[in-house]
């Protein structure tokens, strides 16, 4: 069989989820909770059911929840999105990216991502045809350089993706990469992707969301992930909100992408997020599991890099392995029964600062019971 | 801003579900039950949430998900396929076909579908830069010309798509429809992609899935439903299945593009299909549906055609009405009160022979108090 992207592997977090769940490992690699979502978003999805609401969604996603997104948005940022045309349900944060993607970029087409760089970007630019143009984020601030950026944009670039707070490194774009951002973008065609699943969990100051930034939220299309939010990743609902016109774009291809998101669950989050404010408490909460799994580590080698959002903490390695860090990685998880990811998979030349990332949204016995081995390393 | 997609629009079954909506109107439009599905599946769900299935199943989908959907496909169609590396759950039927025609096709290839032609594939092939080939099924009886689709099969051809039971048709491909397209497809490159999502809906004999072909079955990958199966369709689950070689090329744009799929809804559907073959008895339950919803309409003027499988039943109106099928499906949605699909959106050319779809999967008192208003015309 010819195939259509022989480069394409298996995703690096089914690769290590599967290695973990085969070792009896403890996993910190893909990034999940290991607790309890709330119960009572149960039961309104269950009551969801009972009520007969199994059938077809609208295809742009339940009102009420669209409204419940606009409002959260307009509360958060100051900008006003409307339901009806500027915002759209998801199957996962995952599919909204692809299908942004899809809808603006094909063959000729040239997309800007930042390495290391969350891995469904690039395959889902190629899939469509169009070609991955690299920017560099690096050890050990992982800083946009915005100069570097505007020496990359052609009258062929359609797209530029930035994800903040930024998985893997957990580093933040501030007010001024905004600006450096819209002035770049300014009289141009190209369409803005903000990836910000990670929007409610910024450790340090507040969020910059893209949608704060009048200017540049005319340009763009911003993703965000109930399944973060509400630690229920396994749920794969999200949502793309943007300005009307980019958004009717994007629904061309979500319509004959997945069509419409599990209806009984967009009842249930809708009931949820009317009654609940539960966002607002999420930096402080992962913060002080971000702390305990910093103590847990201390004293040991690894050198624990900032980690200013997302639920993930980067550290390094080298003063205590020479091994690749896919082989670290490896080895961590075999030898040591702890899984993590190695940051060089985000890289497009495999670039290896021997860093590793670790998942710390779980529980503390969890995060206690992973430092008791790394400590005994 | 530059639309990569201009000539698309919105799907016909948003816009009709929407004017039936607005009108008051009976839905008889987009295909979807008005009645409920088994509460043991939405408990399943439940409990399967209260128990903390709530992160990501693994991106294939859940193991006993896939190896039930391996045990029916062996019992009702004789081929055994390996639930590890043949079967793929997905975010719904639609989401199976773009992906698989994301994994083949790119710019250059040709892709062949029959019109009408339902409305997503179109879409999906020229989103990834491919173009779509059409080949005929023509009233009244809407059976493929093999000669004619040989005669379109070049060099490019990268995939052929077949739908039976057939949407908006009802039509069905027999035992030697499938040895013809095995003719057709021996010693080339060219995919088989078989959207069966009607597959436990068939009036005539048995469903000749490709699966039932074993040469066939080896380039071939098949679709279906939970939806159109369980009366789920809001869920939004569906497989794809097929060869180990095709899966895997599959898999490398599913894991991109939607990553994995509702988590509590796959444990809730995999001890259903343990517990249920409902599936056997779906035939007999929506013929029922189609004799009374006929009976209904006996003595007016619509000539109804045969319905062999799918819900869904076709009626040329040409001695109601002089109206293009777009126009009349409006009157009939505003001034009648019944909504229905017109067939011309299905053709690439507009082709109207003046018929119309109705969908039956309703309780009879929805197909009475439509077949009411329907004789008054
Ligand atoms: C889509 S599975 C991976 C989850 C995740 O976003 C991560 O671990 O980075
Ligand atoms: C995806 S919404 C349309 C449902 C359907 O398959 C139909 O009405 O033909």
């Amino acid at each position: 069989i010819d195939s259509k992207l022989p480069w394409v592997g298996t995703t690096i977090f089914t690769v290590m989820s599967k290695l973990a769940a085969e070792c009896g490992a403890i996993n910190l690699s893909q990034g999940f909770p290991d607790f309890q979502a709330d119960r009572s978003l149960f039961d309104a999805v269950h009551q969801a059911m009972l009520d007969g609401r199994n059938q077809y969604a609208p295809m742009t996603g339940l009102p009420e929840l669209r409204q419940a997104i606009a409002a959260k948005v307009q509360a958060l940022y100051g900008t006003a999105y409307d339901a009806e045309s500027e915002i759209t349900v998801t199957a996962g944060a995952t599919q909204a990216l692809f299908t942004a993607i899809a809808a603006f970029a094909g063959p000729g087409d040239e997309v800007i991502v930042f390495a290391p760089v969350y891995d469904s970007y690039v395959p889902a630019i190629e899939t469509v045809g169009a070609k991955a143009i690299y920017a560099n984020l690096r050890y050990p601030d992982y800083k946009p350089d915005w100069n570097e950026v505007r020496a990359l944009i052609t009258p062929r670039t359609r797209m530029i993706i930035v994800n903040t707070p930024h998985n893997p490194t957990g580093s933040l774009l501030d007010a001024a990469d905004l600006e450096a951002l819209a002035e770049l973008t300014r009289d141009t065609n190209i369409v803005v992707l903000g990836d910000e699943v990670y929007e409610h969990i910024c450790f340090e100051g507040e969020h910059q969301s893209l949608a704060r930034h009048p200017e540049l939220a005319a340009r763009s299309l911003i993703v965000s992930s109930f399944g973060k939010t509400y630690h229920i990743t396994g749920w794969k609902i999200g949502y793309c909100y943007g300005a009307a016109a980019l958004m009717a774009e994007f629904r061309k291809v979500h319509q004959f992408n997945v069509f419409t998101v599990h209806a009984p669950s967009q009842v249930g989050l809708a009931a949820f997020m009317a009654d609940h404010s539960r966002h607002l408490q999420l930096a402080e909460f992962y913060r002080q599991k971000r702390d305990f799994f910093r103590q847990q580590l201390a004293g040991t080698k690894f050198e624990l890099l900032p980690s200013r959002g997302t639920y993930f903490q980067l550290a390094r390695y080298d003063a205590i392995s020479d091994l690749p860090d896919t082989e670290f990685a490896q080895w961590l998880t075999r030898e040591v029964g702890v899984a993590v990811i190695p940051v060089s998979v985000f890289y497009p030349d495999g670039r290896d600062d021997k860093v590793v990332r670790f998942c710390f949204a779980k529980q503390e016995s969890t995060l206690a019971a992973a430092g008791e081995k790394l400590r005994g390393i």
